[in-house]
């Protein structure tokens, strides 16, 4: 699953590498502002769509009347906000507020968001994934960048400004001119990161208006009894053959486990740990909190004398409590304190002789604030994700496994695809149900690891390309008028298209993230090519040896060189880490400039592509494994070892194009998808599926020209000697 | 010509990627520090120094006594240092201050210092390119790296601490201890980049010490009449037909140019622009204030209204003057005014309406800290240097012709070579010696770029990958004992060795830099080996094709490829800007991650290289020019374009490790410096050379066993029809 906005590094002017339109949020990537949210797939609804009301005048012209005052033109999709910003400023009285700031996060910087933290949504009307809102007495605004500028339009009444820019220096400007010297502007601590909060105050400084931090949300309060509540599904224990260990509990109590790899918390006596919900990972607990993630809200607090979950308690079972204390002596098992009271048991704690060590890159204000300074030790990434990066054996071996199964649902659906797109009963929404399915059906299957995207023909190169070029299809959608796409809306899958399908699944031993591109017909041969350039960078990039600790951003283009050479390319990132029934995007590992280093025993995705506008898109990711390489002279180098076990579309390679290098490496490839899946499906008695695994991991050849002349040259040779000696 | 202290990317453990030893300091590249900046080949002396006295104490056990009574075990060659000290106390105690920070740089942050400017030198007697020193009224201390330690504990006497690291961190925390609450501690802030300052001045931050800024400086005042003179010869024009126009004087007005380049710089009406020494390119004018380096101390502020340049100036020539005053009018004119100025009337012009653009990279804290904060722009670097680093034509031409002469002088110098050491006549040297001779025998040369890298053998890995290795020589070398080496001292040429020159030229067209590494003898298969991948990698970065703004930093692991794959690497940077006779280092261009991005017009050198430790030392560099590459498929893409004429040597090229594609690559080049050296060699009846160059750069062809193999099939099975069919 692709990730990444933008790519940085090759900044070309060329509409090739345009901002990436669409990716799926990253898991807390703090670099990367604004990822579009919904469903990738329902970006490809498109016929419905023309028929909806149309913006016709400008939204500054629209709103030109007297506020409150709707416009013969607002669109009907507009929602109406009067009595919600009423309700919000009347808090905001209470408070002292002039002016309010309301984020499009939640309090742990997540992914997705719960329908109960889409506070600037329901404030607004707007649904877009990024943008910020800014409310003061007489004015509302929101502020969200080029991807969201037609849905804002359509979703926001006239109480509301739109202003086509994101930068933070620009909210700052209309917040001084809406708020006299000396008031105050509100904002929620926990839902500011500590980067953002320095930014605000940055902008605000010499300025005599003051930046309050207020703990209770206002936006909340104003929603009432309408707001959806916070989750309260049970919190359950993972069992422990799914457990890597050397983080599980069962093994070593967390602090240990951290204090005996992190050497940085050694340096004191005293260096407890703040950490986020997607760390929970630490405690071996999972729940459902946001959609695709199996994570629960939750902080944890350790010292050198306990270990402090802070969530709500009601949510355990007995069994998951007695699992909690079970094998452990006085501080290290783990205490349950109420989320609720994070801040001040942070504060209390900060109170002692003690130094907090927090990686401010998921950390939010709410907390940072609490802690003076002279108690804080900051590290850009916790040294929690710094461990999690790296998977232990076990860990390796359940990722590993869980790709297996993975594989074996993959493989059913091209064969399914195989036998039912020519008879034309398949489309996007239909194809992306069937994988779905399919991976629901393996062991240990917790559902996907995030919406599949299933996008056929120019829909792929839409989906994945140039945002700009969907924003039609954005408007009735994110109008409200098709949040549910049904089967009508989805292109038909047919044997004259490429297909794209990028999905994964989440399985107790591990997430899963793959893309392939078929075609079942006959392709172009600029497919061909583009295909074939594809595959070589992902077959560069894997099979380079590359020394330890080598960033990932310096070999990144590798997996790009072949486009390149033709003048191809494409706009967003070539990877993300990946992780043990956690996140399908687990930052910090891979390829972007604020990744960290490779390391033996991170997992990323390998994921070039190319889109071709209007008409194709094409994305071959696999997941590989850093190992160690063997190299001819000694040293410690690495390189990738593929744990995604699909072969790809022999249809669309041109085997001319590859080296021979490539050719090897590819055949080695095959042959290890056949060791480790064949007798997989034969177990299952998939012979079908068996069948053409064996087709489609035949050693492939290049065609020698000249050896094919040669031997021509032999056999005109042997047949004039013949002549002539007969 | 070696530049980057260390490898950022591939931060290796393994002892391949140590840091750089060796590398001449870069022209102001703001993010290395500590170059060593003595000639590289002095390196190379080595019986004589054994017979050097050794400290055989450490260094700090030698100085237990009391201070300023020398042990038993001090050094012959420790400098001095009480009489030093004891004037600059004397300074301190006049400005009440209790501590002073001396830097190692002059005022325009440049890659080689004059002898006026050695201040640190002077006062601690330790010579060294790199270390900082502070003096308190009790305490004196050099803080300096690893490079340096040995050369340190035999130069300071026993008024002197030696520091063992380079933090501004450490340095500051010896300050705390020493300098009581309230007191002042001293610098000089011409000699204090910004980013220096800042530093400093962020670790006193809290503490109650006074960072005083004292634009007098107290060195030069204790040393007196003793200090070398400042530099005073004649500033001189370039002729017309070697400057660029574009930022040449007499087709626009430097502010005109820059204004119409930069549109940055239209932001506001006031944006004038500072410049430092080294961007004296802008007017055209010359001169030899410090070593290879053809600038003079300068500073210049481009408003819109006038161009000033302050300067010493009873350095012009009447006939310069009216250089600078022919064809423009009135504020087009370029106004000259005394250096020592520059402060007082870049505060003088703050003081209006204006806002004040400069490139903090480049500027000292000494202009810097005169210009209100409100009225300050800043940018990392100056957009002179922006300009500076895309060459408009006429320079690309100038540039390349400079390199076709050039390659003359160094084929000149290869073909003598062939000739000379075979009879054992030639050393490290008189190879240099000879090799700087052919160049300045070459139409309008300006002497060398820097000081000729001449290195046999072990001497080639010592002088460019491991610098401790080279401690020993430094010992003698920096103690004051051989500071012009003799021919005795340098190790002979040889067959049975490798030899490595890296050497270039100042001509009055362009400078130039290429480093060949050869072999008269029969090498070993590993050289062979590591030669052919070391060229491999300058093949794969030199004809990659990637989009047009790419930065650098994420192409320069195609440089690094072909070694890696066998656990091969190469500690140092893989390439720098150059200048059109300007600085040989010339920032921001190169594969660093802070040089700026690629675009057509800049020179880079390429310049992969493998070091084998105590045996040889390989390093193959060439110029080239950043070109529009064409591309199969529209798009704005880029690549290289050598213009470094000189063959590799065939003997050291094993054919069979080279892809098709880099064989034809090469021997197209083969063809280009056939086409652009041949002619020229024949038309100064260098018939020796003409033929050596004829041999050198025949086509390579691949050896393909398969198809030998099927020719021998070929034949074994026509003599088998034969015999079958008689």
């Amino acid at each position: 699953m692709r990730k990444g906005l933008e790519e940085e590094a090759t900044k070309q002017p060329n509409p090739l590498s345009s901002p990436l339109i669409y990716s799926s949020p990253a898991s807390g990537d703090p670099m990367t502002q604004a990822y579009w949210q919904c469903c990738p797939w329902l970006l490809l609804l498109c016929d419905m769509c023309l028929e909806l009301p149309r913006a016709q005048v400008p939204w500054e012209r629209r709103c030109e009347k007297l506020f409150n005052q709707p416009s013969e033109h607002l669109p009907v999709t507009a929602v109406n906000t009067t009595m919600r910003l009423a309700a919000l400023r009347q808090q905001m009285k209470t408070w002292n507020l002039t002016a309010y700031i309301i984020p499009d996060t939640d309090a742990h910087m997540s992914e997705y968001i719960g329908k109960h933290d889409e506070r600037r949504a329901w404030v607004s009307g707007f649904t877009g994934s990024a943008g910020t809102a800014v409310v003061s007495m007489r004015r509302a605004a929101v502020w969200t960048d080029s991807r969201y500028w037609t849905q804002a339009e359509r979703q926001m009444d006239c109480n509301w400004e739109l202003h086509r820019e994101v930068s933070i220096s620009s909210i700052v400007a209309w917040i001084l001119a809406e708020v006299p010297d000396g008031e105050n502007v509100g904002f929620d601590p926990f839902l500011f990161s500590v980067d953002s909060w320095i930014s605000y105050d940055g902008e605000l400084q010499g300025s005599s208006r003051h930046l309050l931090s207020v703990t209770t949300n206002l936006v909340d309060m104003a929603w009432g009894s309408e707001r959806p509540p916070v989750p309260s599904q049970p919190i359950y224990a993972l069992p422990k053959e799914f457990t890597g260990g050397a983080l599980g509990r069962k093994k070593y109590p967390p602090s240990e486990a951290i204090c005996r790899t992190t050497p940085k918390l050694r340096l004191g006596s005293f260096y407890p740990h703040l950490m986020r919900q997607h760390q929970v990972g630490l405690f071996n607990l999972r729940s459902s909190d946001i959609p695709y993630n199996p994570f629960f809200y939750s902080y944890a607090l350790l010292t050198d004398s306990s270990i402090r979950l802070f969530v709500n308690k009601s949510r355990f079972s007995l069994e998951t409590l007695q699992y909690l204390n079970t094998d452990c002596t006085l501080s290290m098992c783990v205490q349950l304190e109420d989320y609720s009271q994070i801040r001040d048991s942070v504060k209390a704690y900060a109170s002692g002789n003690v130094k907090i060590l927090i990686g401010v890159s998921y950390t939010t204000y709410g907390v940072y604030e609490v802690i003076p300074k002279e108690k804080l030790v900051t590290d850009t990434y916790s040294p929690v994700m710094l461990i999690k990066a790296v998977k232990n054996s076990k860990e390796q071996a359940l990722l590993k496994a869980s790709h297996v199964r993975d594989a074996v649902a993959v493989i059913q659906y091209l064969v399914w695809l195989e036998k039912n797109v020519p008879k034309g009963t398949v489309d996007e929404f239909s194809g992306a149900e069937h994988i779905d399915e399919l991976r629901r059906n393996e062991n240990f299957s917790s559902g996907p690891s995030f919406e599949t995207i299933s996008a056929s023909g120019m829909n792929a190169a839409l989906a994945h390309y140039r945002y700009s070029r969907t924003k039609k299809f954005l408007q009735c959608l994110r109008a409200g008028v098709a949040v549910n796409p049904t089967k009508e809306l989805h292109r038909k899958l047919s044997t004259d298209e490429m297909y794209l399908v990028d999905s994964g699944g989440q399985y107790w031993d591990g997430t899963t993230d793959i893309t392939r591109t078929v075609h079942w017909g006959t392709p172009t041969a600029f497919q061909k090519e583009a295909y074939t350039r594809v595959l070589m960078g992902n077959i560069d990039l894997s099979r380079l040896v590359f020394p330890a600790a080598t960033s990932g951003r310096v070999v990144e283009a590798f997996a790009r060189r072949a486009l390149w050479e033709v003048g191809l390319n494409y706009g967003h990132g070539t990877g993300h880490g990946i992780g043990n029934f956690l996140c399908v995007h687990e930052w910090p590992v891979g390829f972007q400039s604020n990744n960290i280093a490779m390391a033996k025993g991170m997992f990323t995705s390998i994921e070039p592509g190319y889109y071709q506008d209007g008409e194709f898109g094409i994305r071959l990711e696999d997941i590989a494994l850093v190992v160690e390489a063997k190299t001819k002279y000694p040293g410690t180098y690495l390189t990738f070892e593929l744990v995604s076990f699909v072969p790809y579309d022999r249809n669309l390679i041109d085997v001319r194009l590859l080296s021979p290098e490539q050719l090897q490496y590819l055949n080695r490839y095959y042959q290890t998808i056949r060791e480790k899946i064949g007798p997989e499906l034969q177990r299952r008695q998939l012979l079908e599926e068996f069948a053409w695994l064996e087709r489609h991991t035949e050693p492939l050849s290049a065609r020698a020209p000249h050896i094919t002349s040669l031997t021509s040259l032999w056999a005109a040779s042997a047949l004039a000697i013949l002549s002539w000696s007969s």
